[in-house]
């Protein structure tokens, strides 16, 4: 990236519409055990993350989880800080904060200190949680998840772009006369990034200005779908569409092995029932979207990018003539080798 | 420092029983304003932190404080990680986190995770806080302020310390059947220090195994004071004393010129006029020690560190005498020749 350039590139260097972005989606991994190094799984991470800026990625989205007992990421913005420090250019992204656990002015601060540290590399994304278990754990009715969320936006927001002292009298929180300090380097702030998947929410998302995150567990036609939304509702609004506003969170796993790529599927499933157990209500009535998937092999199998480099760049071209233009990959931290064979055999016939 | 030395040093190169120890304590400043670099303080913070390491200093303690308009750090652990991040062999300290205003779970969770990056570096400095405009900014009666800090506490060495779920009814905190992770690098957990003038509040610290720092307001006698709380509390307690187990805070500017250390001293009365007209009640009647000092210019140049190399000299071994071991400097991340005057012309006669 020139930095140096004051004018526009000449037209024969400039991007073409269909170029594509990539970044990252994921967790770190903190195993707990008597003769287990906790850290490792951390430190892989960091490495795996630092690579990725090297490789060409644009960002790094890293999830928030709670009491899983298997040591996914909890403090995400401490570890995104980290990372920011060992980084130059790479977008820091979360994905999602899941605002109805924090105090929203707290969190304002967390995150206006790592975007003025980074020199306004981040991506704030936010959601209003799914899992059953961290509800329970924190003591917060699932119920409450909406108002709290909504409640807490409105004070982020205005913490950010209150120049002067403001007060807030609200269902959940309460403050008075406060000026919400360090200021955050993007202006008016970080962007917000909304996961969300129902025509409602993504349409609330437009009307906000906000970018939104197409979760990973989807189908390619739901991708469509939720993409068509995003644009009707900005059409309704008479603005225009940045595909850059919409990063799909998508698995990969590149291989030229089938019976690799069947073990990375059946490590997939596995995974995916593990958490789903973690979130599911007692009732089994969990209504939230990211719930509520075709969870077969065979749609697993259709919604990731698991194949050959071939098999994947077919996708992807599938995903480019829907209109995506930035992908969000979760290739694992501790299986670096997909994120450099897509860097080296992939990414290059997409990012030109 | 020789990593791969399995055997003690031999007698001749222990350290004798005087040598002293020196770390830093104080805060970063994000000035705000329409022709600002409001990073700008953040980075001279990290830099002069990192310069710290090489220099010899043993840890950088960091403030937290809310909605001073001034723009001090707020999230202290995120600023503390992005430090972590660019530094080696240097404790990460807080004095203090507030734990009043925090949710304790998250705190322990964040704090964790920068302990766990940072290879165990992490000093989990806490107190009550002191200051009307943050309990009124954050809408909490200042009144509950050592219900909550005591709760807050119980918690977070709780989360620290079990390896399987556990639950929390309380006074202002619940949480159902909860695993908080990652664990912690230092094992049972990060050690506590603990802001505290008074004789119970010293015995209560001692009772915990946590811990002391000492504000940089008091007098040398109350330091003196202090220290003697400590030590008898501990003999009563049948356990030894640990002269790194007490830090005391102190500032300090090197000067040849006496004008410059009278402008100096100017500076640091009117921070100390500023941040007390924050902190004052409405009422005028904070009880807390650390707004009880006599604020006279003497009282001030007593307590501090200012003047000739010769003067500070004279009051490290006056505090030498009364058994302090370990200071941490107040210098100003803006004024670094400092901490280098002081590491070349001062700590080599001390550290020894």
């Amino acid at each position: 990236m020139n930095v140096l350039a004051t004018k526009p590139p000449p037209a024969a260097q400039m991007r073409p519409e269909t170029a594509m972005r990539f970044g990252l989606f994921g967790s770190a991994q903190a195993k707990r055990g008597p003769s287990i190094d906790s850290a490792a799984g951390f430190h892989e991470f960091v490495d795996y993350t630092v690579e990725s800026e090297a490789l060409g990625y644009h960002s790094s989205f890293i999830v928030e989880h709670h009491f899983t007992g298997f040591g996914q990421v909890s403090a995400s913005l401490n570890l995104l800080t980290w990372v920011a420090a060992r980084t130059t250019t790479l977008r820091l992204g979360t994905a999602v904060l899941v605002l109805p656990w924090h105090n929203p002015v707290l969190l304002a601060e967390q995150a206006a200190t790592i975007d003025l540290l980074s020199g306004g590399r981040l991506d704030f994304g936010v959601g209003r949680g799914y899992r059953h278990n961290e509800f329970a754990g924190f003591c917060i009715p699932m119920e409450e998840a909406e108002a709290r969320y909504e409640e807490a936006l409105e004070i982020i927001t205005r913490a950010w772009t209150s120049e002067t002292p403001f007060s807030h009298r609200g269902r959940y929180w309460n403050f008075d006369n406060i000026i919400v300090e360090p200021p955050t380097a993007q202006k008016p702030h970080p962007p917000f990034w909304v996961g969300a998947g129902s025509r409602a929410s993504i349409r609330r998302c437009v009307e906000r200005g906000h970018s939104l995150l197409i979760d990973q567990f989807c189908s390619f036609e739901q991708v469509e779908q939720r993409l068509g939304w995003f644009r009707e509702a900005l059409t309704e609004a008479g603005r225009s569409f940045d595909p850059m506003q919409v990063a799909i969170a998508r698995a990969i796993h590149v291989t030229n092995d089938p019976a690799d790529k069947q073990s990375a599927l059946d490590r997939r499933l596995a995974g995916q029932a593990r958490t789903h157990d973690l979130a599911q209500t007692p009732g089994g009535d969990n209504k939230a979207s990211i719930m509520n998937y075709d969870d077969t092999r065979e749609a697993n199998e259709a919604a990731t990018l698991f194949g050959t480099p071939d098999e994947i760049a077919k996708k992807l071209e599938r995903l480019r003539a829907m209109g995506v233009r930035y992908l969000l990959l979760n290739g694992g931290a501790t299986t670096r080798d997909n994120i450099r064979r897509f860097a080296a055999e992939i990414m290059p016939a997409f990012s030109n």
